[in-house]
């Protein structure tokens, strides 16, 4: 096991399992602080362990290698929420300072328990229940109204965790699954929404929270592809209730660290909760380069307990494009056109072998004139994946 | 020999001889551009080597070292201007891509050469001489008037390199070592200036420049403190005839990565040079976080020859202090009470040992009120130091 060098002047080891973007991200706003960063890395050359000098490689589900792996460290946070039960349990078992919590990650790793909580709590969600036979599926898909939207609880089957169906016939296969498993399924309606935002803020151990202002996402083919902060044309009155909503969450589940908190706005300024995690999330990399506090700086000073950062945005409006992987491998050239032609482009790039769909990297852009600022970010990415429509 | 490794899509591999905090602070923008970095490190511990991965340790006036660390990179470039000629030379003669070229650095790493060549080229300079004898002292003071200001061309000696004189008396005992090494010294004329400005740019071998404003430097017993960015109450006038030498300095001496040029206001609106740097430098630690593109991104879009970011303020005022060594070591503690103080607060440490007066970080705090912010910068940056006077 490689032992992180630490700063001198009492700066702290902060832990990272899992070496994925999210964790790459924290490097900068770690080496600004002073900080030294550690990461469990699935592989030698994942995103994070290239820019990361402690980057032991072990799995996030070998309770011997995390716990070797955090005895180095003085807190433990996670790139994923992919951590089992267990192997949480050892560390805590072992004393280990982990934020989030295993008692808040809970909420975050398994549905079922999210929209129990969130509803005991009386936030808005969508209506759902916990279904085991396809008499459960039939009675609520009779309820809510065809399609309705099954959800396995933790992960998925074959990669895939949601499905949109018009029958319990249609889940009989994943129905299957569940009763072999002896695990309910989730079923959710199909809300009507207009548009999908999210609320990102970071809460601290000693209880301080802080939010970003309400951001509108759009996705792509169930993929997050663009964010705008902050969500054009938002009612006040809505982007406070969010808010008071994402704190209320954070604070009553015990969230430490970002957490986010994705959406759905529905007609008539009403919103219910989607989906929770409790990490930097996609639909905060705008703050990188349009807030005071980025959300990867923020997450470190939540999981030490520092004082918390300004989440103020820098700029009137920050576009955040996606970049996903396509046919087109060799990325780098294409900075030459993407910086020539527009020099207040940021671009964030995550080291990545490209996968048809995977997420490579954004880029940013900030300024007064939205519609321009998502013309540069979406041609930006795109000529940076190798869509060139011009 | 570790050989650093590179990420996929063809980002090319960054190599910066010296592992200081100029090249700890290329980390960040590195990783988010996707570019691999390597640092020859004085030592393991050095700054940049607790924040990037390939650090092999080695002497920069060591040509097989440096050699063998070009080796693995695409492009070299320098932490400090302290890499010897021979070592230069040979970098040269194996055709390692380095930018800045020997031919510029010279005039960065040479105070005389600098002084003929910006004379030359009819930039505005402090008079000046070259000096071996009493007399050439002696004749200097009568002509410009005493005191004088003295310079060894090349770094000091006992590591001082600079010395006002009110005689030629107190200059001898470094005539006779310029004289045991034949090489004479710099007399400059001390001018009565009303501030100290410095000028900041990147030029591209491709001979793209991009300027960032004119700041104000303020200097506390010959180390730079703080950093007002842009200048206030500065001319237009004087602002644009001041960039326009940064700009044609430059180009006339092939400059390629960012070049810093200090000056000195004089009353009735003109300036004169005072020194050439040809890297990042601490008057530039203010874009890092005030404008569009800071200055570490910028070196490293310049000595790849890609196009230069725009450096447009993200704010009316950015404020830098610099975080100086004194009598307190644990540095971290402090961080809650300044990041309670002030959420806006930018820090940036160095993971440096405590020296006194060693440059050990800085903070950064951008807004509208220039005397506020002065203040918040300021606090910080001693609270840091464990100079507390509230």
């Amino acid at each position: 096991m490689t032992v992180p060098q630490r700063a001198p002047g009492g700066f702290p080891v902060v832990g990272i399992v899992g070496a994925g973007q999210l964790a790459r991200m924290c490097a900068g706003p770690a080496a600004e602080l002073g900080l030294t960063l550690s990461v469990l890395a699935e592989a030698s050359d994942a995103s994070a362990a290239l820019v990361i000098p402690s980057a032991p490689v072990g799995a996030h589900s070998d309770v011997e290698a995390v716990l070797a792996f955090a005895r180095e460290c003085d807190v433990v946070t996670f790139d994923h929420e992919q951590v089992p039960a267990d192997v949480l349990a050892a560390l805590a078992q072992a004393g280990v300072a982990m934020h989030p919590t295993p008692e808040a990650l809970v909420f975050a790793q398994d549905k079922l328990a999210m929209r129990k909580r969130l509803t005991a709590l009386a936030i808005p969600c969508p209506r759902w229940v916990s279904a085991r036979t396809p008499a459960d599926v039939d009675a609520f898909g009779e309820d809510v109204g065809w399609p309705v939207v099954a959800k396995t609880p933790r992960g998925g089957y074959d990669g895939k965790g949601v499905r949109v169906v018009g029958s319990s016939a249609e889940l009989a296969d994943w129905l299957k699954r569940a009763a072999a498993e002896d695990s309910p399924l989730l079923l959710e309606e199909k809300v009507p929404f207009t548009r999908e935002l999210a609320v990102l803020l970071a809460r601290s151990p000693s209880g301080q929270a802080a939010a970003w202002p309400v951001v509108e996402t759009v996705q792509t083919d169930s993929i997050c592809t663009e964010v705008i902060a902050p969500a054009a044309d938002l009612d006040p009155d809505l982007a406070a209730r969010v808010t008071e909503a994402g704190l209320r969450i954070a604070g009553e589940l015990g969230v430490t660290g970002v957490l986010a908190v994705e959406l759905f706005e529905l007609p008539g300024g009403e919103f219910v909760v989607n989906e929770l995690a409790m990490r930097p999330h996609n639909s905060g990399h705008w703050s990188m380069d349009g807030a005071v506090t980025g959300q990867f700086e923020q997450h470190l000073r939540a999981v030490l307990d520092l004082p918390l950062g300004s989440p103020r945005p820098r700029h009137r409006w920050t576009v955040m494009g996606n970049i996903l992987g396509g046919e087109h491998h060799d990325l780098f050239p294409a900075y030459r056109h993407v910086m020539a032609r527009d020099p207040e482009i940021k671009a964030h790039l995550y080291g990545k072998g490209v996968r048809p769909g995977r997420k490579i990297g954004h880029v940013n852009v900030s300024g007064e004139d939205l519609a321009d600022l998502r013309e540069r970010a979406r041609h930006a990415a795109d000529y940076i994946e190798g869509v060139i429509l011009e």
